[in-house]
């Protein structure tokens, strides 16, 4: 990422999903001075009382500064949250974000923007979606091509390139995940019991990377979870993190059909999800070199984009 | 299936699994007399009390009878049932099951025979298993040369030739279904809606045949469920079937990559999950012709397995 120029003021980037709320008060040059973190998620709001829940929950800092600039990213823009921002299409610049926010001024003189989330329209059989990854990847910075992959509950795999957000795709590996091992045949055999065999991470690592004629029959594969119980290969203490292990190889195995990744290729990995590790062990497995995020990423992309908003714009073909 | 020599006597074949117990009273030609069937599940019986539980449940059998035959096959034969029956190994014939059974003489006269579950240990990374399907593939019958699918919430394919189940494999398909319709990102949006859409069905089945570069993706292909809906292409009540056609299309694909058939071939389907009718349009949609199985596929196979017990038996090298 290129410096940023500083901006005027101090201000103000709130992550506001759908289970919690994180502001950080940053200074003009991006130091984060303070922090604020609750579990105020939109789904425990009304849909009247955004603005009233914001102030208050940022009373301490409005107390001290006055009216802030104040930057709202996540599932806050959706249809479920305070006011829904359409999605912008890929591909998509820093300016394009800028140029699809929405201001709105609050009772306290402070400036709300909420950024948009973007989404991609080659993607078949329906446009794919994502609202607030977007500026993770815009702090991770889109000067080179590079494919960058944002573990999480849905995690997200994106193309940038020249400046852009050319593409991307979500998986749905960290939901199955806690599906299988929290509800299913796995989740009687595992019980609570299982966090931190790395042997047993390696050994599904392994068996999800399979190049055999059934690596791409994962509805199969899982069933070595229990399998593999049945034979006294794994104890009932390994199930959770072998499972882990083999559904994020088999995630790579997709991603890499998919176009995203060649074998000795770098890869992005950015995120706060805590399977930052759990991903670049198995980016080194499929031969790929792991280039680590800033964990300020969500800040810098939003940086970056409020300083995008006098700059040139891109218009989708 | 030829003809099955009659057996001497009335006897009883019992599927007694982890939550139901169907038992059926047969005449020596194999004609069903009687019915009987409950939620005795092994989940709800003590170890010590499968004989008791047993007599009980057929005692209106018993008492008119006497002394019977019974055949006992599913989970009462694992671990967690009556009498663990070890796993016989694939490839194997009716003989090779017969003599792998279990018996025991009950306390009112009546000759218990505990069929065995087989396992494939061609399988990688561990050797599959199955504890009840078995049955019915020799039931449905082994002398050409044919794949059958059980469909289930772990459905089964099988490869049958000269007389011997070759080899099988497991795939979660149904278990996955459910957990994604009752507690994912889909069960939330489509709610307690969604019987019947064929419409939605044949859409899914199409979304997850799809042989686009994104064919194996499905961690990613599954959240068109949401996408579909966020387009305005998928109502609420169209979800589940949607994920219907498209998690059963995704394990036609796979089992396809494992070799378990090729376009213009037949297949036979088996079971009564209620899931055939949905399992033969997808293979039809796959391009194969569809041989249905008996609804009597467990009886036939119990009393084909019995026949067999004197006959010639395979020794797997």
């Amino acid at each position: 990422m290129p410096p940023i120029a500083d901006l005027p003021e101090a201000h103000v980037v709130v992550d506001w999903g759908t289970t919690s709320f994180r502001a950080v008060l940053l200074s003009p040059d991006g130091a984060i001075r303070e922090r604020i973190e609750t579990g105020d998620g939109i789904q425990f709001v009304d849909k009247g009382a955004f603005e009233a829940t914001l102030l208050r929950l940022l009373s301490p800092w409005l107390a001290a500064e006055g009216a802030l600039d104040i930057v709202l990213v996540g599932m806050v823009t959706s249809r479920n949250g305070w006011i829904e921002v359409p999605y912008v299409p890929c591909p998509c610049t820093p300016g394009d974000l800028a140029g699809g926010a929405i201001r709105r001024r609050l009772s306290n003189g402070s400036s709300v923007i909420l950024l948009p989330g973007i989404n991609d329209p080659a993607r078949k059989p329906f446009p794919d979606v994502m609202r607030g990854e977007e500026t993770q990847i815009v702090g991770f910075g889109l000067e080179n091509t590079a494919t960058i992959v944002l573990p999480g509950t849905h995690s997200k795999w994106a193309r940038v390139a020249d400046g852009r957000i050319s593409g991307f795709r979500t998986f749905v590996t960290g939901e199955l995940y806690a599906l299988l091992v929290l509800h299913s045949f796995i989740a009687r055999a595992a019980g609570a019991q299982g966090d931190g065999s790395p042997a047993a991470f390696a050994r599904g690592i392994a068996d999800g990377a399979t190049d055999a004629v059934d690596g791409d029959a994962m509805l199969s594969l899982v069933f070595a979870a229990r399998t593999g119980m049945l034979a006294g290969a794994l104890a009932a203490g390994d199930i959770r993190d072998y499972v882990s292990g083999l559904l994020i190889a088999q995630e790579f195995r997709q991603a890499r059909a998919c176009g995203f990744f060649g074998e000795g290729e770098r890869i992005g990995i950015v995120g706060n999800d805590g399977l930052n590790r759990r991903y670049a062990d198995v980016a080194r497995h499929f031969g790929l070199e792991v280039v680590a995020g800033s964990e300020h990423a969500a800040i810098d992309g939003a940086r970056a984009i409020l300083a995008a908003e006098k700059g040139p714009r891109h218009d989708a073909a």
